[in-house]
């Protein structure tokens, strides 16, 4: 059993709304053992909306439209479905009373391209709409089911949820499904792929699928069996299969950030951190607070871009950044080391490198980056090299500190 | 001239990554007069895509494809493409010797998996991806262009800007389009509608759309006409009317961000700035390190989010942050015009706020921040406040920083 979904609306192809609408409807469907096939976005366009419909007609037993149902001129996907089936324009009072009775309770008056909103295809059941004036409707025809729904995001997540996930969910008796996430950073995609290994020995228990990110690559899991034991079952030989080959990278088996996971693990511990920040230029302490609460355990930062913001602030000695440059790994540690020391935190954690396009040399290029943290007992740096443009380096070397400070704290 | 795009992966379809791809291209394509038709999304299935090609090929003379050229085995476009135009993959030597150099410059060995990489279709053209390993394909096959790209975001945005764009462009000759952008901060959508006033006195010149954004609302212009001369005047039109009701909100005619406006007001006057950060913990100095070059005018930032800190770091009085609250107008002033002391720098830029969602009193609600600026002539503020969640209100506060910095260095 498959779905497709029609996306209607010229602000989706004109990029001026980004089609997230399909993304929430996919995600739920394939919770459900419902993959999509498909997504079909068309403008506000009759012939393009009929040509879609009968195209994913063919190939599919479900089909989800949204967009197009509004009280305007430009919302013709109503009429273009009554031509579709083939059917009339027919008054609902139920749904008439519904809209009159918005109108009331906000004590506004009520439009007439609202009142329109009341009649209906008469080849459709309706779905009703607890949060709009515009109904869904449903369409059934040789086996194939057609569900339409506003493209306001609450409101068809709200009919979704009520009756039409609900629905579809009885219809798929065919599978169970089971799937899980694993987060990983420090390897590159190819790289991750080689370790696993044959991915068929993998895929013997589930599908798997490399998905890359800023913050590194995920390998999405996704498990089906006649029963809910059998999934799990076969879900679990799969991750065990990944967590074997690729463990050492692995930082969460959900989806989730870096700063979630040493946000985490800082609470728990009660311990405090202050970052010293070159290259990445705040976006570590920016990563850090952008969690809810991190007063409890983020004390300050420092963004030292200058050599004299890096000896005022964190008393690096001149001598040292002479002897083996900013970028090296002698500051990197300095930095980590005294930025807990003066602050009076338990973890430090610094970056120096060359974000780019500019500064690289043969000796330190581009993507270059050393990264220091130290706690009560020491220590410790690591040294990466990225090719990216300056955004995505930024990225990758404040992932990359996360990543260890996680790991220091963990004792990894 | 019609353009269609077919977006390519499982992770779209399966909603993990909402596909931000599509909107992007749709906008860019608009603005160079060639509107998209249809937008197909599918997994990464041969089948599917093959179909999906075929029945865009119908219909439009462009065709963008993106998606499923990564070096793992569940990237699967270019064996489908080889099989819709019938052709096989042959080794581009250019090809591989960029991969190889990529690889050597990061000091990674080379994965065997990376070296397909440069097996290309025999049918295509390449198209040279400057940002990673995946090269893209021009196939031209009875009057219709299809370019194949990576999925990767600024991959793909690299190769469109370069190369695709610019040759689309070329070979629309049906109409002259002019388009403008216009970026505003400070003022909201509905509000920025009401004080344009009557659309349909713009709209007689250029068509106009509101984007909204987190560094604030865009208003694009687009005009269309039968010579080059006839667009540029309808535009000139339509931007004098927008201008002369909204410009004093204003920051930019084209789009780009607050920082780059800022970055290049600093770089022309030879002036530097510092940050001192409460709320934004460090979002402002990681959007004014994100510029290259950004070390000429950025000598330090400091995220002082404790009032310890507050003190050591920023010499802010204990009286005053005990009088007022560390959430208050005198202690963003002081903490602007300290930092600029400190730092020896001509401005001082700061926040202190409440980003939530936790925090908030009556009297101090959540999405309530001060901004202080300070140069040598002395120091001002603003207080704003926002309803949004965590990240969007630190977005906000952090564009609200750069905005008055930027109306303090052009006296406005």
């Amino acid at each position: 059993m498959h779905a497709e979904i029609i996306s209607i609306g010229d602000e989706l192809i004109s990029g001026k709304t980004i089609n997230s609408n399909a993304a929430w409807m996919g995600r739920q469907l394939l919770l459900i053992g419902v993959p999509v096939l498909q997504v079909t976005t068309v403008g506000d366009d009759a012939a393009m909306i009929r040509e879609a419909l009968a195209t994913a007609e063919r190939r599919s037993e479900i089909i989800l439209i949204t967009g197009g149902l509004g009280p305007t001129h430009d919302d013709i996907t109503r009429s273009a479905l009554c031509q579709y089936f083939q059917c009339d324009l027919v008054l609902n009072p139920v749904v008439l009373e519904q809209i009159r009775e918005r109108f009331r309770h906000r004590g506004l008056p009520l439009a007439k391209s609202n009142e329109s909103q009341a009649m209906v295809p008469s080849a459709a059941q309706v779905i009703y709409n607890r949060q709009g004036t515009a109904p869904g409707y449903h369409f059934e025809q040789s086996g194939r089911h057609v569900y339409v729904l506003p493209g306001v995001p609450h409101e068809m997540q709200g009919m979704m949820n009520e009756s039409i996930l609900p629905e579809i969910r009885a219809r798929q008796t065919e599978w169970f499904i089971e799937s899980k996430t694993f987060c990983t950073n420090g390897i590159a995609e190819s790289m991750l792929y080689e370790k696993i290994g044959n991915p068929a020995e993998v895929e013997r228990w589930a599908k798997m699928a490399f998905l890359p990110a800023p913050s590194g690559v995920q390998v999405r899991l996704i498990a089906q069996g006649t029963s809910a034991a059998e999934a799990r079952q076969k879900l679990e030989q799969a991750a065990a299969r990944v967590l074997e080959r690729a463990g050492r990278y692995i930082y969460a088996d959900y989806e989730c950030t870096l700063e979630q996971v040493v946000a985490e693990l800082l609470t728990q511990r009660k311990a405090t951190v202050a970052t010293a920040e070159s290259c990445t230029g705040g976006l570590i302490a920016h990563k850090l607070t952008s969690i809810a609460g991190s007063s409890a355990y983020f004390e300050r930062g420092v963004v030292c871009y200058s050599n004299r913001a890096k000896t005022e602030l964190l008393h690096v000695p001149t001598s040292l950044i002479e002897r083996h440059g900013a970028v090296s790994e002698q500051v990197a540690m300095s930095m980590a080391e005294n930025v807990r020391r003066i602050a009076g935190v338990d973890y430090g954690i610094a970056t120096t490198g060359i974000a780019g396009p500019g500064g690289g040399s043969d000796d330190k290029p581009v993507g270059l980056v050393f990264i220091g943290v130290a706690d009560k007992s020491g220590s410790q740096w690591e040294r990466h090299i990225f090719s990216g443009e300056r955004w995505l380096n930024k990225e990758r070397f404040a992932n990359s500190a996360l990543n260890l400070l996680r790991k220091r704290i963990i004792g990894f």
